[in-house]
This record gives C-alpha cells, sequence and structure tokens, in this order.
C-alpha cells in the first residue's frame, strides 16, 4: 500500500511486510522468516481453547471476494480468528451494489479501508490485487487475482515442503498433471527456484504441458529439470510428487481431450509402491480421481496437512503485516 | 467423529457427546442432561451483557450450509457467541467452488476440520452428515440433512413441551396438518415415544397423513394413538397441540389438492376457546395461515417461544459437545 | 420498538433511543446529541489496537438484508465490532427460506429478536422499518427501506458538513445531479432546514429537477433556495457542494436521455478552480464520473471522509440505542 502501516498502529516493534501481492516479491530471507512465525503458529493454535491468543485483538480484517473461493475465505478468516482478531465478510463482492453500478475496484478500496484494518482481495481480474495495494493505505493481501497470482497457495506449498521434508535445498520434485493451466505449479516452479540444486521433472499429458517462459526461466536459475511421460519411474527417484487435477474448464467443448488427459497419470497404490519412504504426496485441493482415496490413509499423503499449512502461513502473514514479527 | 475430541481440548472433565446425527441417538438421560444444561443457558443469555459467557472462548464453530436454512443458522451462530465462541460462516456452500468442482464433501470436511473446532453441517442430501461424522475428528451437528433428519429442531420441540407442561411423561400431543411430510412431526413422535403414558391425536387432511411407520412404531413402544378429523374435540383434552404447513412444495402441479388441504385445519380463536387454559400451541415455523394472527397475543400461543429454545438447544449442544456439562 | 430496552438490559443510565427510522424523526437536540457521540468515536476507533472498546461486548447486532447493499452493512458491521459487540449475518434475506415459504417479516422479526439485541434492516418494500420497529420488542435501524427512508445516510451527511466546515446554521449549500430520484439529496434537504440561515441551490438536468413536494417543505420552513444552471457561478458561493449519481436505472429504454442528463454537470478542476478555499466536495457514493478523478486528491474532496464518517455515525447510533449516551 501507499503506506504500509495504519496510521493508528503504535505497536509494531519492527518493520513489517507491507503487501502480498505475487509469489516472486520474497527472498529467501523474508520466506525464512514467514516459515518461521508460521511455526510458531502451530502452538499459537494448540493454545487456542486454554490460552487464545490476543496478538490481533482489535484488528479488523475485510475479506473482499469478487469471486467465491470458500476454502480460501474460511482459511483467511479462521487464521484472523485464532490470532485474536475480527473479520467483515463479503463473499459476494462482485455484486457490492457499487461494483453492479460502476464503481471503481479503487473507490471500493478507498471505502473498505475506511472501515478495516487489512484488506483481503480476491478478484478475477489478473492485477486487480496490485492496483488496489497502490490505492490503499492500508495491507492489502492477494487471494488470487484470476489468471494471475495467488501468493499464499505458493507459500503454503513450499511451506509444506519444507515441513514435510525438513529441508528445501537439493530437493527433487515432481509436478504432475496440468501444468499449463495450473496457476499453483507455475507459482511454486518460480519460488521453488530460490533454492540450490533443486530437480524438477515435468509429468504431463501433451496438451496441457508446461509453459515455455516457466522452462526458460528456470534455465534462467540454473534450476535442473526435464519431462518425462513416466510417473512411476519420476516417482521412484523424488522427495516431493506434486499432481494437479485437469482443468475440465479450460477445455471448452474439447470433452474428449479433457477426458483423454484427465485418466493418463494417476496417483494410486503403484506410486506409493515406488516412492521413497521420505517423500510425500501433495495437492492443492480440490482433488477428483486424480489421487484414488486409497492413498489418503498413507503417511506420506500430505495434502490434507498441506491444506492445514494454510492457516498457519494465513496467520503468520496476517501477524506479520499487522504487529510485525 | 471418529474421535470425538479435538487432540487440543484439555479442559473437558466429564465425557461428551461424540456428535449429534439424528434424533433417535438419545436416550431419557442423555435428553434430561441436555434440557439440564439448555436452562441453564437462560441465565447465561440473561447475562450477556453485564457478565458475558467465556465458556466457548477461543472456540471456533464452521457453520457449512449446502442450502439455505438462516432460521437454523442463525439460531447456531447466536449460541456460538452468547457461549463466547466464534463463527466461520459460509451460506452458501454448494457453490464452494470445490464443491461445484467436483470434490467429496469427505474432502471438503477433511479441509475444514483444519480450521475449526466443530462443524455445524445442513445439506440436501439424506445421511451427508453421518458421512461427515464418520470423517471428521471434530464433533458435526446436523442441522438437516435433505429429507433426512433435523435433530436439534425435534429436542427444541421436546424441550419445549416441557418447559411449558413442566412434565413430558403422560402428555396428551395433538399432531395437526402436514403428518406426511413434516420431518419436525415424525421427529418428535420418535422422541415423546420414549416417555411414560402419552397419548397421541393425528390431526390432518387425507392427503397428508402420517405414515404407517411411524404408527407401527408407536405400536411397538405401547404408545396410545388415534387418528380424529375433529379439531376442536382434540383440542379441548390435549396439554399440546402442534400445528404444522400444509408443504406445498410436495403436491407438485396438484394445487387443486394443496389448496383443499391447506385450509382444513387452523387454530384460531374458535380452537382456543375449547383448548384448556394450562395448553399450548406449538409451530415448527414458518408459518403462514394454518394458525391466525389473532392467536399470537394469547399466551397459550407458545411458537415465538419455542423457536427462542432453540437458542438454548444449541447453546446446551455446543456446550456439552466441545467442553462437557 | 414496542418496548426500546432489551429486557437483559441493565446498564443504561440515561434515556435511549428508540429505534432509527426516518430522518426527520430527529430535532436539533436529538442530531446534536448524536454528532457528539460520533464525534467520541473518533477517538474510540483509533484506540482499536492498543485498547479496544469494550462498550458494546456481550451485545449482538442481525444484520437482515433483503437486498444487498455491502457498503452499508458492512460499515454497520465494522461500527459494531469496533464497539466489542459481535454480529449475525444475513446478506440475503429475502432468500431466507422463510421469507420464500410466504412467512411474514414480522414473524421473521420475532424470531430474530430472539437470538439478538438490536436489528439492522434493510428492506426492498417502503414501510418495512415501521412495521419491524413496531413488531419487535429490541430496536430496530433502517438501513434503506426501498424508495423510502436510508436515515442514517442523511445523518451522515449532515455530520460531515458540521464536521468538515464547522457548522450547519448558515450553511450554503449546492445539490447537484439527480434531484429528483436520489433519496439522499431529498433526505438532506429535509434534515437541513432544521438550521437557520440556510441557502440551497438547485443544479440538474431539466428531466431529474428537485420535487415540488420538497420545494413547498423548504418554503413552509423558511429555507431560502433557487434553482440555476451555471454550477460554476453556484460552486463560487457555496460551503458544500453535494454531486450525486445520475439514476441510470430510472430512465428505463431513454438511454438518449441518460445520456444527456448525464454528462451535463460534472465536478472537476474547473469547479475547483472557484470554489472558495474552505469549501467541499461530497457525494454520497459510488460515483461514476461526475466527479473526475483529478479531483480526489484536493483536500476539499471530502466524500471518501463523508463515507468514513458513516463508521462513527453507526458506531454512535449503537452505543445510544444500546447502552445510552
Amino acid at each position: 500500500s501507499a503506506a504500509a502501516a495504519p496510521l493508528q498502529q503504535q505497536q509494531a516493534t519492527t518493520p513489517r511486510l507491507g503487501d502480498v501481492i505475487e509469489a516472486q516479491q520474497f527472498d529467501r530471507d523474508a520466506l525464512n522468516e514467514i516459515f518461521e512465525v508460521a511455526r510458531e503458529m502451530e502452538a499459537v493454535e494448540r493454545g487456542s481453547h486454554g490460552a487464545p491468543s490476543r496478538v490481533l485483538e482489535g484488528y479488523l480484517m475485510a475479506t473482499l471476494f469478487y469471486e467465491p473461493s470458500t476454502r480460501t475465505r474460511l482459511s483467511f478468516e479462521a487464521a484472523m480468528r485464532r490470532l485474536g482478531g475480527e473479520v467483515l465478510t463479503t463473499e459476494n463482492a462482485r455484486e457490492f451494489s457499487s461494483a453492479a453500478k460502476g464503481e471503481t475496484l479503487e473507490d471500493t478500496i478507498r471505502t473498505v479501508e475506511g472501515y478495516s484494518d487489512i484488506i483481503v482481495l480476491r478478484h478475477f481480474e489478473s492485477g486487480a490485487a496490485r492496483r488496489a495495494a497502490d490505492t490503499a493505505n492500508i495491507p492489502v493481501i492477494n487471494a488470487g487475482d484470476g489468471p494471475g497470482q495467488h501468493p499464499t497457495q505458493a507459500l503454503l506449498d513450499v511451506y509444506t515442503i519444507k515441513r514435510e521434508i525438513g529441508t528445501l535445498d537439493g530437493i527433487k520434485l515432481g509436478l504432475v498433471g496440468d501444468l499449463a493451466n495450473g496457476r499453483t505449479v507455475r507459482s511454486l516452479a518460480y519460488l521453488i527456484a530460490k533454492y540450490q540444486n533443486i530437480k524438477i521433472y515435468f509429468v504431463s499429458p501433451d496438451v496441457v504441458k508446461m509453459k515455455d517462459d516457466i522452462k526458460d526461466y528456470l534455465n534462467s536459475q540454473g534450476v535442473a529439470w526435464e519431462e518425462s511421460s513416466d510417473l512411476l519411474e519420476v516417482a521412484s527417484k523424488c522427495d516431493v510428487i506434486y499432481q494437479t487435477r485437469i482443468q475440465k474448464e479450460r477445455f471448452g467443448e474439447r470433452i474428449d481431450l479433457y477426458e483423454a488427459a484427465r485418466g493418463k497419470y494417476i496417483v494410486d497404490k503403484k506410486v506409493l509402491g515406488v516412492l521413497p519412504k521420505h517423500a510425500v504426496i501433495m495437492h492443492p485441493l480440490p482433488r477428483l480421481d486424480e489421487i484414488t482415496v486409497d492413498v489418503d490413509s498413507d503417511p506420506r499423503a500430505a495434502y490434507f496437512r498441506q491444506a492445514k499449512n494454510g492457516l498457519y502461513i494465513r496467520m503468520a502473514l496476517l501477524k506479520l503485516l499487522l504487529v510485525g514479527h
């Protein structure tokens, strides 16, 4: 935001993050700080019943969602509440009478910033979060802006790898499924490139292969990658298999292409059979049948722990943005 | 749920209810305990302004509603807040982006349980609450699952009889209106059968008579019942007249049948004229014209007190499920 | 409401407002009290982070919105939370399953008053707020009822003039834009007429001129007014220019008339050039292009401060209605 701190703010003892707009804005030090605070949040959450946190007491978060995303919204709202803060919700800001009447996002932001201390924005247009942050005098968090960015998802993905495997440097990562349309795998590739000795395997049907911009970026960062059509072989040598849903909505009327792509790479008991003992399966959810349900009970199935990590990452960001470390 | 207690829970001093799925799960002792706590909740609510309760401070309830039911939702949310707890709301989980994309209820539950301490589920499919409870590691309350169960309504109905009349054993109860389609009258018949010397009168248009399964059940439990077409005669000897709305939506295109059924048994001043002084009129609401508005001011009109009892019953259940008696 | 105070209320030391239904209900003394408390609320809000208010701790506000108005709803909910109170929300009460089934507003109110301490009602029918207040035993605030009243908007408008200019007596006020359809300019004219030596200029396209009922009312109150088609000349002698949006939805298929009306009176840099140094530009928002965005950075652009004043006015009303001054 134009000014990172609300005028009323007087408790901060260390500089705070300004806004959270895109995954690329974080360097390794910033990531380390976020992950360290996220880890502390596990204890804060565990203490909720006996000794609930008052860290964000008196703070008000506005969740301004121009398209529905209940999972993300509930995760942010739970994060705010676990820290003692309060929430103003709008699930359906697109019908915000003012937006429907032609009000600009900037005018809406100027109004809502008068009622709250931080804005969590979900929008259907790429770049909306940046515009909101440029307008607001309070912090803005991008909770997804159209085909653009969803930085808190990228952060929780990287945090999950660190939390599950214990390290990020040296990771072997298999990205599986819809690599052309998946916002999450693209952001994850950007973020993981900040670490050392990374190896990435792309495993995807031909119609949804990883695009050249990411491959070029990885090359420029010296990150090793290769494409493979053999999921079992990749699984046998990875630390992390990151499976994604084939996004039907991107295929339009070509249902035949969708059906062909969809069944091609399934994470099932056979994959578990070759996956190293220490490795994990991740997925951004929702999951259809690209991971079979009999995988869920394996301790290496990390996707629900990954969703839970979204809570800790968002708690950490809210704390860092509002009161600092 | 698989485990009744969240891992974080350390304050419980007595065993707690696991989940609330169906009216039949409660025996007389369980009902007595719930009703005793519900009665205590009246004082808790009265003290809200001077000395608000902190019994559920730090607890987070997720209201996951796959179909709208504002009355039930607000009642649960008020209950949580009157006990010092916090709420995550989704009014429209059916459009939960994940559900729309094909995510199973089980996967949604596994995500939401990571963000909250208890789930209140309203769903359009019979059996959904049981599936949710089998999946979740936190308590689940069924707030209505399609044509299935709505156990908190049944509990508040029985509690209202006890609270208004002073006893449940020996009650004479007239069930009036749509006995074929009314989920509430069916559940009430199941629950009241647990008490002694009950007599039930069924008063309904022919097209919506009480079904045989309930009649058989009452026979097996030794509960006396009879059918009558004379509302005035029934009203003159009952402790409780439980009126219900004829459910238009069940008649499809047979509007003629609906209109005939609708006007047949109306609770009005004439009914009040024969109703014993100590008796009460109940109704699960919403009410159309099956109780005339000139009845509202009579002290025996108990239906808005009944709605209020929904608050106390839900406060009691939340307390019992989360921290025990 | 039938009784202004909830039965549980025991802390009030001075008589409280009953309900807030229409702008005309307030005399100068009542307005002064509200504005005095609103001013105190600025300090309460500033203290939110270090020393959050507990004035309304344990109080529960139900926002019952039968049509969406996110700006107004968030403003009320922020007000309640800044005072330590809690909120029950329904964004879409029209689909309230009970309303959809034919339940009367009165029955809905009787239920919701059992769950809350104050009701904020937005409705699509003129007169709905009065009916709700006549039914409820707790306070009701009208947050807009169809073409009827929106009294908290009128209060914040008058408060903004007082706060910005320092006085209300002797004000010269230019009302610009859609004076025929604008609920806000009509209410503002009513309220400002309570003060001394007021002069009002009406500046509007012919198709949306101020109606005779308001002109007659001003005449009866001895308020001087005139119509003008020269915005620059009016701006050069006013303390307040109150611009409004031409309401497209009122023109039906006559898009040509709308387009002609819309471009006629724009507040831009030229208007700023003649506007006195101490004067201000106001607008109820949302704004389209009837104020150009290059005006926003001028200190005399008061419309976002005006929106913020909505928070303080609503905090003041909630405090006065629930616990008194």
